[in-house]
């Protein structure tokens, strides 16, 4: 964005975000975003470079949202001792991945996806940080005997990161994709926890 | 394959088989393909109608082996009443299924389908049938309480199949194939078992 205004920035954004929602991403282009936004279309590209760069921007807040909520789950201090409450903590923090994911990646994001291919490999990146938190918690949590000790945390991430893509890939609805997501995670913390 | 003679069908399909295992997809040609098998290329050409099709060929029965022998135990007897040795019986046969799986699947499919993507069509058709049969198991395996009964068999199944398209996407080499996805079945049984 080269304009260096907050607030007109923060207007094309919402705009691009409700249309990205409302819309998907062939469904609208940089008139209707001028429309939405309220600005003259010159002034419009003063702010946005492209289309695509508009769609990379709230793609990338929404997954950093969704995965600096999760980041702040992994570092929280976990009281393993007790077996039921870290379970049931596990449990919940797992389901609001899980409904957060669901407003935004099963629908709109393969079609960024698609249609932006550069897109997927910035989202990788960023979520490359989220694995390595992962992988720690895991450490830890096989460490404090939550996690039988022959697990592969490794293994774990793959499968959490297959069943998302599984699902987002079979274009799975908002609904859909939460419940089963749900339930896949579900039967992977009963299959690893000690 | 036009040329009606067993023999020398034969022949093109091992040599075919052959040079897709040791060269991949694209370390070959057709020149190649009736040297290895002993043939003038104008009889080649009578036996294939072209690269693509004998490829097609060699990962659909590839593949069919693999279902076919995954088919057999899906639809064995097996006495749940004994839990101990019904666990067993349904490790062995996952074990058996992701060996017979990691010598052709995770390394030559993925270029098979990036060359010539009509192929993964008719590969995923094929394997539809073992769906439904794994799909009848499950349920048998729920009637009969070696599975809790809140399981719920079409996000096994999504698991299973995300698992396997995880790993041949990542390129995992053989071993790493067999390992990685042992786990994973492991996990998934233990979170899914009564």
């Amino acid at each position: 964005m080269k304009v260096d205004n907050q607030h007109v920035q923060q207007k094309v954004f919402d705009s691009a975000k409700k249309l990205l929602f409302t819309r998907g991403v062939k469904g609208w282009n940089t008139d209707m975003l001028a429309r939405e936004a309220g600005l003259a279309k010159n002034t419009l590209y003063k702010i946005i470079g492209s289309k695509e760069q508009i769609v990379e921007a709230v793609a990338m807040a929404q997954v950093r949202e969704n995965a600096e909520s999760a980041a702040s789950f992994l570092q929280t201090e976990i009281d393993w001792a007790d077996k039921q409450k870290s379970l049931r903590a596990v449990r919940t923090a797992l389901e609001r991945f899980t409904a957060n994911m669901s407003r935004f990646e099963p629908v709109v994001l393969p079609q960024i996806y698609l249609q932006y291919p550069g897109v997927e490999v910035k989202i990788n990146a960023l979520v490359k940080d989220l694995t390595l938190l992962a992988h720690d918690f895991f450490q830890q949590a096989k460490d404090n005997g939550f996690i039988r000790p022959e697990v592969d945390p490794e293994v774990v991430m793959d499968m959490v990161r297959a069943m998302v893509a599984h699902y987002i890939q079979q274009g799975a609805d908002k609904s859909q994709f939460e419940d089963r997501v749900k339930k896949a995670f579900d039967y992977v913390l009963q299959g690893i926890t000690a």
